[in-house]
């Protein structure tokens, strides 16, 4: 059966370290782990997923500009990247493919500066606090539009 | 077959007018149908659900008291109260019951003073945007844990 | 003659003791003369008037949500709720029914922080500093749409 | 009869294009017929009210001064000046004329620069968002005092 | 013989939850407790007490207008609402009644929006830090007075 | 033959001292011939040019809102005023001819309050950092539309 | 015995109005008796004093622009335009007259925007809190030079 | 008797001038008679106490010193070095003996500058506003310990 | 014949979507001719132009600093890097070429935040608001320097 | 003769370094010719001077006390302790004789911080600028009091 | 003999131009006797160095999460990311060797921005201000840890 | 041998109870120790070391100032002065002695408050964050000058 709907995962900078950084705060998985469940995750949901990451700024813009016409959805947990990097938000509204901004951690009981997204007034919605969970939970959004 | 888990769902001020109230941001579904389709999928999810609605600051304070020892999980969207509630936090933050804050539009695309949340970092997360489903996906993540 | 316009004025927190506190801000006129001659008022101007007061955040906005249908037109004066109840600034918005704020004193010539409303964006008009005439006022405004 | 008070009504900058400007914010009503009526209400209320408009704070402020000793009361609309002229502010205080800050729109629902009164602390209160009634409520305010 | 001062005893928000919310940073003493020890050491000062405790801001208000003409001192922690109700601190400045504000724990060493009271500047004084002592000697300077 | 465009350039406050203020920031060319210049370009772009110069807040709006109907663009070096005068923009705003912001120097590597422009959001465009090329530029743009 | 130098001393906006505008700030002399006692004074220090007030920011650039190769220095007391004027502050920056800010009343006493002088920053020096000796002092400095 | 507890009270800056300065808000008391009552209260509370004043930052960190291994507990109204010394804050912590911060008027009733203790967050607690007898509770509180 | 001068054009992220990307705000024109207009209006005045476009910060710094010894001006839209990439403004300063800032779209007139730019300072000027033209101004100051 | 006023000069911190310290900003005459200078023209104006120079906050609040009774007057240049000595402030307050703030330099020329004087408030006015005949002019207000 | 430590010297943006970018700031020694200098360095401390440049923030996350399991220390002089980079501040703290952020110039005498630094908090330590001798300083730490 | 280089140590307020005073943060090696150590380090880099400390600003900056012309450089931990004495800053710049601020700790990874250092702009350049080796690493630079 084809998937329904082609959905893009972007992790952001120093996510490639999951389960190996900090596992009190972002799980102790590995992030190969991680993917396979995402993997395993979409295709129940029906839907096809790419799983990208890259510690690159300008990479990500340049995977986002890349997802015009192939995806239906994107769902990015964008790091450190998500406070200050107006260049991806501009790349998410200018691309026009429905985005979800995830967080494995609950960024709003950590540092201040964690509070703030610069990329979320440009996706559709935001999802965080819940581990990988967060992503599934976006896949699944994205597969019922 | 006994439900597993007993979740609370609380509407802060304004959320009865749903269907109502500038439909393009909240939708049109009526409250009541919100409500429904709400507990619908809480039985499918296996999940008891009680929904409360309240524009009462101190209702809702006194309601998530009432749900220690009863309630293994809570979904709170706090209305406008999300932005000032300080009081609303401390309820959560001492009932030590795992709260998830939701929102049907994507504050941080609103008005600036829809950017802070005073209870997100009591929460376990956030989810916002998803119109109804933002309650539904919290749902999830009670019934998962 | 049938009233040709209906009117709901709302007297926010701690206005109930008008005459007794600080009487060189707020006018010696009992509470209950205010009430008095701001129905004599309307009448004057064929405006069917009714009062409400309460120091509740909660039944401030019950009451603005109960007016959908019934009332043409709303006047408020917030007291100390105006600098901050968002959740009454939603209540209005939601309810689309013009609303007028009002203000005994000059709220610009006292604290710095009763120079901010958050409710003054989501009414038609704002109206300060000239006692109970700040009420009649705005009963003429509405009493002239 | 004689009138029983005597008003200034000061109109700031811009406004002399009232009609031309922003119908949609301002009304459109020529600059000459909204004076005609501000001018045919304040006969009905017994008050003969002179009518001054500048796009200069300096002639404003000199205009202010040469009110002491001649009228009753005075209606301000200081437009853009409103927000910075602490000249004008000092010119009003300095007179000691009761003065009402008048303003077409709702200031309050517009750019966040137009939120702030630099006068409103030296005037008796502040009337905005009622179109020309905005001037028609002040003129009454100070023929009752 | 006759208690020389009646003395109201007001406990804001969550401080219903005392002995179970938090314990370390506010005591393990049931609120019961808490208050049979209060109500105790007034007896030995010689001053009558009533315990009022309320989670909704507008009881708060109404408890404090009904004190006129009743108690010659209030004693309040007002919880969270310390933080923003500027509707509680117009309700003390209004009734006129000397009032003491205190704080179980020491707010200043806390999460910084803990470190503003919105009353305080109405209140004669302020304690905080030192568990229910800190009511025990608001309740000895309104004795004293 | 007739000229295509008619523009009119505004000077603001202290320009006219062009040539003797400041040399190392604004070149030693005297005003009149910077104008001469400006005029001998506009000719070249077979634009017919008015210069305007004047210290005087009022008189720059003035000349503003006399430009209707007469102008297809307008050239504005407002000086000083670009920092707070939330009257000249309101005129620029109001006349709807298109208008663009110069300055001779690059005024972002200067003193802080020169890098804000309250006139800029309703120019087409800015153009600074150029001497006198500036209004050139500027010239050309219009006469290109 | 000719004048060994040559002072301009200007009063910006409401100082005209000395002697009538809050007395108990700005003294009960009038504004002929303190012009009166400038020049009188400047007379014992062999200084020829010029008196300019104005209430039009313009007229001041203006007059501080016709000052250039006649006046060896300038006593400046910009009223309420000291807190915004930075076209004022430009004038003084670009003659290159020595200029002295004076102030009557103790700015730094008052409201908090009395606090900032944009002007200061460009001027040789200040004095304020002397009432009219605050001017005499200031033409002094200037005679030493 | 042994007294059970040694206390240091040590008096901030200008707090010698206690009966001279403003009496208003410092009250009529000498300081010489202040101290004394001090010494009274304690007795009775079987308290040894020993009194400090001083003007000078150092000498008050010098005594915080020298107070290890001494005193039980420390009472300290550090005038306004309250609002800056985070030396004197980090003297307190790192003695690591009970420190409570006192203050004779009430500090969030006066100038802004004055809300703000930079010592709160290292004491166990802060009294205001009750004259001397905050320095009495403050005693009162340590011999509870 | 030999061009005159040696131009880099640098288009910062997003730039590569023109023509697709919010064609209303950005223009209809796809980025091949946009670079097309650009070369050809670069050869009528006798500029060799290279075109150089990334996503990357790092790519445009390194390009900024092969640009040494090879071009004699630089025109950039640094994109959203404009307001925050301090490296980039580094780049600049560091290579000592004259620069240019330009932007299609009026950013002063956009979302608060494209206000601020951080590499203004270091360039030599700037020119927003004017679609392509802006780089063909800025080519145009190059040419003429 | 007895001199009509006695005078208490105080300098603050590294004020005994004048004429070595920065002699671009502060002059390079030494810090005893200053004084001899200060000296020599307070006996002209029949006023008796006492200079002290202390870099101790703590001594010069000491020395402001002990003024008390013997000075009608106090000039202090705070130096430094200008910008955060609260303690100074309130010595100065305190004591209830009238004192004037001086600068040798123009202290709003400078850094930022040097902009904000906290001692300001209290003082009857401020000089700065002007070398050392800031102090000069003060003496002079003084002995014409 | 083995070396005993192996440290990571990373150079963020802008350092390859040592040498040649104001020398005035970052000293005249070319980029590559600078890195002979700190190898050279590092021989004599027993400490084996790599020296990495990289001008993209991507490039040195990479090179940060690659120095796990391979390097005892990290030397950083991120550049400009110093200032905004929260991606490389992540990376820093995910991998847990210990890391020392070293400047060239004195940060904190120059920009207002350069004050800032959002990777200090994640690093042991900093050391700024000493040329190239801050990055011996910092390899010295780490070879003594 | 003669030491090539005389150096002066100034340890600011608290720094006299190392050893005591929150060991996990300041290490748990006595004064004296800490300052044996120093001078022996100083011994072997040919450095004649004069170790200082005071809990007194004033005493710091006496001891700044007596200085001049004997030693070569200074090496200063001001403590909790380096967030707010403006009169230490003052004092190190006047006196034109090399001079280094250290800190034990990192003061970036601890309160907010400690992460501006206002003496940081006139020394050469920081160390902070290696316990007792950032003295010695000051006292290395400052004997390689």
């Amino acid at each position: 059966m084809k998937a329904s709907k082609k959905v893009l995962v972007i992790h952001g900078p120093n996510l490639n370290l999951l389960g190996e950084r900090e596992p009190g705060v972002y799980g102790d998985q590995s992030f190969e782990n991680v993917n396979k469940s995402i993997i395993e995750k979409a295709e129940k949901l029906n839907v096809e997923c790419e799983i990208f990451q890259s510690n690159h700024e300008g990479e990500i813009i340049d995977k986002l500009h890349s997802a015009r016409h192939i995806f239906d959805g994107i769902v990015i947990n964008a790091g450190a990247y998500t406070h200050y990097s107006y260049a991806i938000r501009d790349a998410i509204s200018a691309i026009k493919i429905p985005c979800i901004e995830v967080h494995i951690s609950n960024v709003f009981a950590r540092e201040e500066f964690r509070s703030k997204s610069v990329i979320a007034p440009v996706c559709i919605g935001s999802i965080c606090g819940f581990g990988i969970e967060s992503y599934i939970l976006a896949l699944q959004v994205l597969s019922n539009r």
